[in-house]
């Protein structure tokens, strides 16, 4: 394990000095490949396929599995996005001149050898890929068993075009040994690898965390919060409501708990239980809530749970202070919603509350690199430090200074 | 110690909402109360520094330990200082318009709670205090226990100006459990602490990023190198030379090897050697250099020494590229200099090496926050990620988007 680390390690000081349009050019050539071998990738992803069947696998986890000449394009058109974005190494962030006269550059560069771990979707090896060799950064790619025929054959076919350009296959590697073991030891290596991007579940994301000494970006639960302020706009507050909880359930920036001013809980509760009916949601609520519409009640280990899944709590709260409180206590720090027309209103929220994302009079499901602009994401980060929300190809790079002078001493 | 480490995180939340112009105003009150208690700090430090001379401590740590009105005015007028920086909390990072019509800042915000652990100089206490009551966030402190009974009087002094303004005292916290076992707790109470800087040596260091689940930011060793290119002008190539090594030998941006071009290793070599010579350095040398001037060989292990003292390894490599892969193999990350008029051969060198800090013509001895124009140091980071090299009050500072909307829903 440590010699393959030191050749990626090795093999990201080559690719920190090349320029920007050899980086793209290469990353085009590596859509062509992908989409020249489908076949091929097809193939070793029946291997796959078969063996989701033998083992009985939901049927949600097989069709996030499953790759197609469509869904081949679709990882081609991915990275040719990637190639489209502009630089992220090279960046001049800040600059300016010193008492004695010296000339200081702020400068973006690459990070090194970055770890990704991550689940079922094959798209994840490429697009991970893509961005890490945008970004001038060797990657060690670490996906999930179930998968495991498909991400080799879609590495190869990323290494065959490193090599016919003469760079080291080891730019994108996948971990030689997968097991549980074989990750304890990667995170552990912070002499060849600069930084650990879990994507997972909770038991694998807080497992890295309490044991890596190379640096983590968690892509860790999203518990969000909507509040409807007594100001709110009742037509957006329903609209936004039922969007961060149904369009998506199964995301980290849907959202679990919704707090309604008491101000206004009379009003609303019955419009909002007879949006959430037609959406089929579950509700649960407070013993307030329960007075206004009948649903059953929310417990304290609800208001702490992620569900991933069309549930609901409600809670009425005191005023916008109530629910900056219940955020506090409850928040996984990802993305929170204030409704409401009053800008002081508004203000006190966004700046009482620390989550990555705040938001005012839109849904939390806008959490997202695209959504952001970011054209393309390595996930959401919940850290508090280096990178925080959607996390795009920026992200993926750190800074030095460059100080130029004429022979300045002290 | 998490019931108090709870009341830290809470009072964190306190200060994050607090305006700028109150937390200055808060400060400037604290330089006044470290004046008016300059008797009772000088009588806590006397305790101390009996302590040092019962155990026979060597006189340059007693020397750091010592406080006097002149040294107590000083710490005042940092925090003076402190205050007159421009607010760090709140600054607009970036700032743009989704194609969804989300307005989307990227605003800096504190931290929350640092753990700051130091050694020996007890100004350190008020200057870091002083850096996390500007920039929003709590601070937990530990110092060394050399300096305990100052570290305790300046931390009350601190804490009555909170008191009188109705604030927490556990803003400003030392660690009630100063020992080994009191450290390890801390660096695992992710729940409450969101960021360990660790001051000292390499010892704590390597314990605190192996052991903490916190994220830390490492003020590690200091491996600098200076290469002197064969278009150097010699009078600078000296100048800096002696400089980066001898004006203060003792710190992490002091030089510990010079590597020189062998094409001008004749002509520069002897001069060189009368100048350090001069300067009382003890020269080590590589097998070549040893051709040219008379000086102890330079073992392997000595390209991997951070000496802090007078002593230089001197070697001669094959110009730009024998530099880098010199440094690449040898340097701690910190600070590595050329000292070329070839601008070619210097942005060669400058995009090679991925140290905090590189510099063209000029001494290593520049990476200081003071020198670099940022007012106060928390430190010099030699972590990859979050803060690298000189890190100032922005260096405490993380962000997080705010988004406005007008019902935008996905």
């Amino acid at each position: 394990m440590e010699q393959f680390l030191e050749k990626a390690k090795n093999a990201s000081r080559i690719v920190a000095t090349m320029s920007g349009s050899e980086r793209n050019r290469i990353l085009r050539e590596m859509a062509k490949a992908l989409r020249s071998n489908t076949a091929r990738i097809v193939e070793a992803n029946t291997i796959d396929m078969r063996k989701a069947d033998e083992e009985n696998l939901v049927s949600s986890l097989k069709e996030r599995l499953l790759l197609d000449e469509k869904r081949i394009d679709a990882m081609a058109v991915a990275i040719e996005e990637i190639a489209a974005l502009k630089d992220p190494v090279g960046r001049v962030i800040d600059g300016w001149v010193t008492e004695a006269g010296l000339k200081i550059e702020k400068v973006s560069i690459p990070i090194g050898v970055i770890g990704i771990i991550y689940e079922s979707r094959p798209n994840v090896t490429s697009d991970t890929a893509a961005l890490c060799f945008k970004s001038s950064n060797g990657c060690v790619l670490k996906g999930g068993k179930e998968a495991e025929a498909s991400n080799i054959i879609i590495a190869e076919v990323l290494q065959s075009v490193l090599l016919q350009n003469n760079l080291p296959k080891e730019l994108i590697a996948l971990l030689p040994d997968s097991t549980r073991e074989g990750v304890s030891k990667l995170i552990k290596m912070d002499k060849y690898v600069d930084l650990i991007v879990p994507r997972g579940g909770e038991g694998l994301i807080r497992y890295v965390s309490q044991n890596a000494s190379v640096p983590v970006v968690k892509h860790d639960k999203g518990l969000c919060h909507t509040y409807i302020d007594k100001d709110a706009d009742i037509e957006n507050a329903i609209a936004i409501a039922i969007n961060a909880k149904v369009q998506r359930p199964g995301v980290c920036n849907a959202m679990e708990t919704l707090l309604v001013d008491e101000a206004i809980a009379t009003e609303i509760l019955p419009i909002l239980k007879s949006a959430f009916d037609h959406e089929h949601t579950q509700l649960k609520g407070c013993a307030v809530t329960q007075k206004f519409i009948d649903v059953a009640p929310a417990t304290p280990e609800d208001y702490d749970t992620e569900y991933l899944a069309n549930i609901l709590n409600i809670r009425v709260v005191t005023g916008v202070d109530g629910a900056i409180q219940h955020i506090v206590e409850h928040s996984s720090g990802h993305s929170e919603a204030i409704i409401t027309e009053n800008i002081t209103t508004a203000e006190r929220f966004m700046d009482a509350i620390d989550s990555a994302c705040v938001y005012v009079n839109a849904s939390t499901r806008f959490t997202d690199g695209a959504a952001f602009g970011f054209g393309a994401e390595v996930g959401i980060s919940t850290n508090k430090l280096h990178a925080r929300g959607p996390m795009g190809v920026e992200g993926l790079t750190t800074y030095k200074f460059k100080i130029y002078g004429k022979g300045q001493i002290r």
